[in-house]
Formats: C-alpha cells, sequence, structure tokens
C-alpha cells in the first residue's frame, strides 16, 4: 500500500467549535494535496457552512464511502454523516447534539482506518462537556480511539519544534502517575517514541528521560523512584540498542530538548511534559484578554492506525468567526502523512 | 532605619565558582551604587583575582567591619574572612576547602543581617557537593538561611520577567510534595507571594493558584487535594482580602502568568514551578554545546531578613574565564534593594 499520497480522514470535530473552519481553511490550501488526499467526515451541510465562514472558495462534495472521493483541489469530499441539527447547532456553546454529532464522527474515521480505507487520521477539536452531556464519557480522543481499536499500551506525543514529548501517564491523579512509573511501561514508551521520530525523518534519535522527583532524586534523597524503575529502563532500553539518557532533572531536560540537543523526550507525567509544551505553545494575549494557541500537535501512539490532532481546544470563543489559525491542523495534517509515508 | 541606599552584603559564592568573577563585574557597575551600597563578603585575595578575570579596573579595600566601608565607587569594600588557600584554588575543581569557604561566607553574611549589620543579603553561587565534602550537610543556602535564622515557615520564590513562582514545597519527593498540599500551608505562601509582590511594586497583586493534579483534577475525576485542600486555601485567602484564582489547570498557570494575566504563581511542588521557569531562563546552546543562562533571581521568603540570589549555578566549565555574564547577579541586587528599601 506504498503511497506518495496517503488518504487521510480528517474529523470537522465538535461542529459547535473551531474545527469544521480549520479544516475548510487547510482544504483550501494548495500544499495540502502534495502531502496527501484529503477527506473530511462530519456533515456536509456543516462544513458548507463553515466554508462560508472561513472565506474561502471550495465545492463541496458529499459522498457515503472512501470510494467516490475524487481528492480534487478546488472541492472538499465529505463523508457525509448528515447528523447535524443545523437549526439547532449554535457555535460556541455546549450541546448533547454537537457532543454527539462529534463523537461519531471520531467513531466513523477509526472504522474506515481499521478497516485500511484511510491510511491516517487527523482529529479536529471536540468539547469535553457536550460529549459528557452526549452520554459518551471518555476523558477524550485518546480514549476513544484506544477503546474502538482495543488498545491497551498507548501514549501521548505532544510535538512542537524541537519538543517531541511522550508521556508515562496522562489523566490520572499525580499519586497514581508516581505509581505507573513503572520499568516496563519506560521501556515501551521508549520504543514508540523512537519508532514515531524516525517516522519523522530522524535518523538516530537521542531520547532523554526525565526524572520523577526534584533534580532527579539527587542520587536517592528525595525518591526512590529513579533508582527502582527509571534506571533499570534506561539500561534495558540502551541494551536494546536505544540511544537514551537519563533519569535527567525534570527542570533540565526541556531546556536540553528545545534547545535541540534531545530528539525525543520522556515525561513522567501529564504535567511534566504538558507545562513546559504549553508554556510555548499557548501565548496569552494580555491586551485581546485572550489564549493565541496555534502551534502544537498531539499523537496518539500505540495504536494499529494513525492518529494525529490538533493541541488546541475547540475555542468556543472564536467559533463561528473566521478568525481562527489552521497552522496548528495543517501541522497535524503533515505529521500523519509523514507516519503513513514512512509505516507503507 | 528608611534608607535609600541600603546596605547589601553580597557573598562571592564558592570561590572556584563563577561567583567572584561577576561580583567584580557588578561592582564595577556604575549603576550599582545608584541601588545599594554593596559590601563583598569572602577573601580579599579570591575578589582581587577575580577583578583581574573580569578585566575591571576596581581597588580592593579588605575591611573587617561593615563600619570601616566608604561605599565609594571604583572600590570594592570586602569583608575580608581571609579563608581561602589561594595554592589550593583551582577554578572548576569541587574541594573541601572552596565548600568550607564558600559556607563560612554566607553565616558571615546571616550573622551581619541578624544584627542589622546590612540591609539585605545577596548569595553568589555555591557547589553543593564542595559544601559537603565540608561536612556541611545543606540542600542549599535556603536549608542554611533557616537553619541560622530560626526559620520554620520559608517559601522559595523565584522571579524573571513576568513569572513569579512560590513553591509550596521543594526539596522532597514527588510523594511528599503531594502529602505537603495543606491549607495552611498554601495561605501562608500566598500571603509571602502578595507582600513581595507589593515590595517589588505591584500595587494589588493577582495570585494565580495551581492545582496538584493534571486540569487541577477535572473536578474531582483525577486526585482529591483540589477538593480537600487548595479550595480551602483560596477561600480562605480571598476572605482575608488577598486576589487570588485557583486551581487552575498547571499547564495553563504558567502561560497565563508569562503573558502578564498574573503577578505571581503558587506551585505545588519544586518542578511544577522549577519548569517553566528554567525553559525560560536556561537557554541551551547546541553549537557551543552549553548552557547559556543569564537570567533569574531566587529570593528566600520568610526569613527574618532579605535573601535574594543568582538561580544559577557556579558554571564550573566557565570559571576563571572572564566569560560568565553578571545580569543575573545585578537582577537579584536590584531585587533585594527593592525589598530593603520598601520594609524600611
Amino acid at each position: 500500500m506504498a503511497k506518495k499520497r496517503p488518504i487521510l480522514g480528517i474529523t470537522m470535530g465538535d461542529p459547535a467549535g473551531i474545527g469544521p473552519e480549520i479544516a475548510a481553511k487547510v482544504l483550501a490550501m494548495k500544499e495540502i494535496y502534495d502531502i496527501c488526499n484529503p477527506l473530511i467526515v462530519g456533515d456536509a451541510r456543516v462544513m458548507n457552512e463553515a466554508i462560508g465562514i472561513a472565506g474561502v472558495t471550495l465545492g463541496v462534495r458529499p459522498i457515503t464511502a472512501v470510494s467516490e472521493a475524487t481528492f480534487t483541489r478546488g472541492t472538499m469530499d465529505v463523508i457525509d454523516l448528515h447528523h447535524v441539527n443545523m437549526e439547532q447547532l449554535e457555535y460556541g456553546k455546549i450541546s448533547a447534539m454537537a457532543g454527539n454529532a462529534a463523537f461519531d464522527t471520531v467513531k466513523k474515521v477509526i472504522e474506515l482506518a481499521m478497516a485500511n480505507q484511510v491510511d491516517g487520521t487527523v482529529t479536529g477539536p471536540i468539547h469535553k462537556e457536550s460529549l459528557n452531556l452526549a452520554g459518551h464519557h471518555f476523558a477524550g480522543h485518546t480514549e476513544i480511539y484506544a477503546h474502538f481499536t482495543n488498545s491497551t499500551d498507548v501514549a501521548m506525543l505532544l510535538v512542537d519544534g524541537n519538543l517531541r514529548i511522550i508521556h508515562v501517564s496522562t489523566h490520572v491523579s499525580l499519586r497514581e502517575a508516581c505509581d505507573r512509573v513503572k520499568r516496563g511501561r519506560i521501556v515501551k514508551v521508549i520504543q514508540l517514541l523512537d519508532r514515531a521520530c524516525r517516522q519523522f525523518g530522524i535518523q538516530s534519535p537521542r531520547i532523554g528521560v526525565a526524572g520523577l522527583n526534584p533534580h532527579a532524586s539527587d542520587g536517592g534523597l528525595f525518591g526512590g523512584e529513579e533508582k527502582a524503575e527509571i534506571v533499570p529502563a534506561v539500561e534495558q532500553a540502551t541494551a536494546m540498542g536505544f540511544r537514551v539518557d537519563g533519569p535527567i532533572p525534570p527542570d533540565v531536560l526541556f531546556s536540553l530538548a528545545n534547545g535541540g540537543f534531545y530528539d525525543g523526550c520522556v515525561a513522567m507525567y501529564h504535567d511534566q511534559g504538558h507545562i513546559p509544551f504549553k508554556l510555548l505553545e499557548f501565548i496569552w494575549d494580555n491586551k485581546k484578554q485572550r489564549m493565541e494557541s496555534v502551534r502544537g500537535v498531539n499523537i496518539t501512539l500505540g495504536l494499529p492506525i494513525i492518529r494525529t490532532s490538533v493541541d488546541h481546544g475547540t475555542a468556543f470563543e472564536i467559533a463561528g468567526k473566521g478568525i481562527a489559525s489552521p497552522e496548528a491542523l495543517l501541522d497535524a495534517i503533515e505529521y500523519a502523512a509523514k507516519m503513513a509515508v514512512s509505516r507503507a
């Protein structure tokens, strides 16, 4: 299935958020067809409206199967689930209707990927409260993907510039995160990170593994997880041929990686990786009193299929205004395409 | 004791590190005498050599008491402990001799401040291994200050640009840090942070308090410390008249503060505050293969005396070469002077 231009299924995300309009902006970019054959999964009427909001010129082709797609510049192929109640749809509002539509869209793109009808999937932002209101009790995309692909050993990778950060654990309490610092899991995420870096084109990725405790416990003075779990994991990974250092003091690792010394970082818990990533990714504009977030890709590793995503949310406060930036979505598509080509 | 130019005791730090040479560079700056009357505490011969290394023109006046100081531009008053073995001194090397000299210097400046002979203290970098080799088993300056001033409720504040981050705990394991998230302690550090911000000239400081868990536990889904300790602390502090928000998701708070939305942040543990701070402060230069760190002030709050410090270390790899930047020391001196003037 080697392809120069992989077919990517791109979800519109929550119809009340910025997902549809940024998808419209990206599909109107010329270069998009140089890197992939894009296919929107969602509601054709929502996408038609989003094209108007985005102020771009595109025709919408509602289709029901991937085989009907033509992947032609100037038209947008949409796997049309026809599931949004357009009269109820209000931009920037939480609703069960929108949450349900967002959920079905994700489920559909997973099915297409599992059936090898698309080569990779890219997700637009969904809103957790709308999702929950619709009765879908998942913490987010990662959990939905894990569920519908029967995957147990997944990991979240955040990518932006020089930072490629994989997480040993994510949505658990900090105390539970301490319990989850285990040799086997650390070795697993090192493997996943190394493979992803190679798919991105990095020949011999250099990986830095963070400690759990301050100063990586300073030789055991504060905390025992470094000696008991992290050091053995780094030794095992080294023996397996990976190029890996650690445990590194957590407040030093990300400066080194940001400066280019490491190609990838292993974070021991959610905030250890998210704090440095979002500090660089999210720029608060104190004059406009709003967060400008146009960067950052979130990738789920350990699935049988490819999944990348924008790392930002639905941005309800600016949804429907046509001002949302499509940069992060373009980045997410580029990463998915690279992974699909490398995997093919 | 109201003074426009407070007397500041500035330690040379570890004589084998960059402390003496950056002190020499700062004392040669014209503006230094506009903001304070500086007094170096250390060894006059080390400082004389440091002046040569720094390539500045200054005379050294060895004195034994503060009353002998003249605070004259072009000369450096040094409380001369005459305790460094100049024949043994090797730049960039760990030694008990240097560690002992560094320790005695810190002890001396604390004594001077406790006796009201100086209005504030500023410390140059020391090396923990040399300190320990000399038999002084302290994690760092903070612990030495707490010990010799009999202070039990101290807190570490990191300051750089818009970031002013105080820590609920520092050099303890992450598991113990979770245990130390207690209402009373959080209220205490809010008070200390508010007061420090006012001393820096911020009229009505707006303080953001981080959660402990990812997404600040997302309403209790992962972890109970927000509900049990942090929310009550924020409520109590609000009732006391402080302008305080929280718990805020840890991966959002520092972006908001960096953009100017918050004047101060409360970090629940060492790395929560140190990771964002050092990511901005430490810049890895991948060509030179070295860390460029010229910013960042570390302030100990909750002491009966004023103590500020550079946040960087002894930088042994460049010590004695005259290339170390004095910017962070200048910043530390400016903060100590502001606090001393405000307190007088």
